[in-house]
């Protein structure tokens, strides 16, 4: 689906339910196309990465934020403003690395979880995904290639949910030839 | 994905354009998947119906509300209640028949729309059907055989997105035997 020239950004704020449900059903036709959990993680990674590189403008408009400072402010940025915009919730950022090139975001409430339970069938579907291709997506039209990947999920079991982040590289602004 | 036993109605508000991408996603796998509109239009309409049975219970639990008197009312709690709780926007309920058992929901502003167009080799696709499933599935849920379907859509040139509900039977309550 192409994407309209015109935009608006007057908001529609809705309870999540209906997208949690749609979401489920998305995963669920995943988990009939394709034949194993890792194809089916690829799949989500990968649309979660064609939805951030749109979501990021709607993003930036919509909040007014600017370029980060460094990646702290990135993660501060991520977890305050477009989780609790596209989401509803706030994780808390933590675990950084000494380095201060990863960290990691708990979600207490992961709105795409709720009523879900994982078939036993399915122990290795990471079910959330999309939202790590979201946010690779999102980083990289600002410039930032940036790893990121569930390390906990409570969907398998573990006591929270985890995405862990790790900065990769700048990445260069490459205007194409002839570009206004 | 089957449901957790444990709910709680601690809302998340969102925004929609997450949601509004990754049904874009959806029915763009289902496009992949089927091999025509009509195909796409019966599954997602299907989908939409799993998600209206488990959906009203939320929502009956989030507005308290109770048993409609009439089909009018219903229309007005669908519109007023429901589609804002989850989608939010609030449709004008028009169009009624004389016999007060047809009427319209007429969107100006459907969500599920933003960022689309129909490309050429689509144009027969019900895109948003997933709703009419929802309605559909969700009112069943409280004893009414409803059919659901879009008359207009702008998607497909229209000047309005117009919802055509009809009213068909009171299903009777089946208990199933030895039901607590």
């Amino acid at each position: 689906m192409s994407r309209q020239s015109s935009r608006t950004t007057d908001s529609k704020k809705m309870n999540s339910e209906l997208f949690t449900l749609t979401y489920g059903a998305l995963v669920t036709q995943l988990c009939k196309d394709y034949e194993n959990d890792e194809e089916v993680n690829k799949q989500l990674d990968k649309m979660g990465y064609n939805i951030g590189v749109r979501l990021i403008e709607d993003f930036l408009a919509r909040s007014g934020i600017g370029r980060c400072q460094d990646f702290r402010e990135t993660a501060d940025v991520i977890a305050k403003n477009a989780f609790k915009m596209y989401l509803g919730t706030t994780p808390s950022v933590t675990n950084w690395s000494p380095a201060g090139d990863e960290f990691s975001l708990i979600l207490e409430n992961n709105p795409l979880v709720d009523f879900v339970e994982l078939p036993d069938n399915h122990s290795t579907l990471i079910y959330s995904n999309l939202l790590c291709g979201v946010l690779r997506g999102a980083l990289e039209m600002v410039q930032m290639a940036v790893d990121v990947r569930f390390v906990q999920d409570t969907l398998r079991g573990d006591n929270v949910t985890e995405i862990r982040m790790k900065f990769i590289k700048r990445i260069e602004e490459n205007l194409p030839a002839g570009d206004e």
